[in-house]
């Protein structure tokens, strides 16, 4: 299996690039490739503008998906734009590995989506939610949360990290046709010492050996005929027992 | 009322500036008083990093909200994220304004967030959640969503909008105290003339006019005895026919 893991944390000695070289390294010696971008050692460009499309007009006007789509027909991306959306056609698995930071991924990882994720390549007007170029692909999170499980709960003061996770796995992912499996979580990642260290790793290394039989998110798809022409769930779909994104996924 | 909105869009020309334009126009013929940072016109640093605190010694092990709460503390921030705080810290009505970009606000506002909101300043490790320094502010977001409103619905496919910014509106703005009211949000925003311009600048202009008496979230309080000691809502506060974000609200 080819895998590209795109993270982002400022540290190399932080428990992101311990547990990123952990991972590479059971990938490897279960005979699979890796290809890691690491956003804040290849200094990333965060925001996306118009010095991102080569044919864009210098101050005209601008509309990024529009722009990105024209881009992207053209070969006009930059240098550094392609070389990531050449490793998201290579691969079979893409790990977005990251930091919650504020509930969410990064700024820099978000602007690695912002930029990479060209109208054209990752999406089309129809072609979302479980439709698109990267049928066929699988991807995931790995993610460190400083804050302990329990606050992450269904009942915890942050929310579920499901539902927080939500956006993310089926917003991004899933919208452009990867099969999403459950993310690799590790909770308290501020008070980490050696043991709780060689538990993770532990934990990380029996995920990836099986993680070609885990079992994606059972999301509807836009194009399946659960929606109606509005792209609302149809009433025969609609559990009444279930409410926010849960409804989303299709449990039947 | 003092105002301070952060706005983050790469074309001056956009939706979303020119609501930004009609939005300080209608603040200050109602008497109040506006400042706005315009994060791209500003060419905003996104990504925090070591650079952020001017104390801290370059290559060694960075803690980001350690880091920044010791900068905070020693007045070792750099002048950009100082002048931000300053805003914060001067405003009556924080309100962030964006286009709603793969789900969630621009990577560059993000950072804004990052770098903006240090340990001491934004949050203490208890005070959370209804408490903290910016209790008595108020805040809000104004967001332009390409999609139609059907596709933000309950059973919508993006899943509905109050889901999607729930994490910034809690976890974000209500986390460091502010009250939160309900947000701005203009949909179709790829499909606009001047027709739907003038309606929303009319539905803006009443937004505006009535905000002092718009109802803030009733979220939870972190600190308000409905949470035990693992910060899981107590059982007798668990309302059994709500699940996800909407358990946080308080609907009694």
């Amino acid at each position: 299996m080819k895998v590209f893991i795109v993270t982002a944390h400022p540290d190399t000695r932080s428990l992101t690039h311990s547990l990123l070289s952990e991972t590479v390294k059971r990938f490897e010696k279960n005979g699979h490739e890796v290809k890691v971008s690491d956003l804040y050692q290849m200094k990333w460009k965060a925001t996306v503008d118009e010095d991102d499309f080569k044919n864009h007009p210098k101050g005209e006007r601008l509309e990024i998906a529009a722009a990105s789509g024209a881009a992207y027909a053209n070969n006009q991306l930059t240098d550094d734009v392609v070389a990531e959306q050449e490793k998201l056609k290579w691969c079979d698995l893409l790990i977005l590995q990251f930091p919650l930071w504020w509930f969410s991924m990064p700024a820099i990882l978000k602007g690695w989506v912002e930029r990479v994720y060209s109208l054209g390549l990752a999406y089309g007007t129809f072609d979302r939610y479980g439709h698109g170029n990267f049928v066929g692909k699988k991807a995931c999170l790995m993610v460190t949360l400083g804050g302990k499980e329990a606050q992450y709960s269904n009942n915890g003061v942050n929310g579920p990290i499901e539902d927080l996770l939500f956006p993310i796995n089926r917003n991004i992912l899933f919208y452009t046709g990867f099969s999403v499996l459950p993310s690799f979580l590790t909770f308290g990642a501020n008070k980490f010492g050696e043991k709780e260290f060689n538990v993770t790793v532990e934990r990380l290394n029996t995920w990836v050996d099986n993680i070609e039989n885990e079992k994606p998110y059972n999301y509807r798809k836009q194009n399946d005929g659960q929606f109606d022409e509005n792209l609302q769930l149809k009433p025969e779909f609609v559990n009444p027992a279930k409410s926010g994104f849960s409804q989303l996924i299709d449990f039947s």
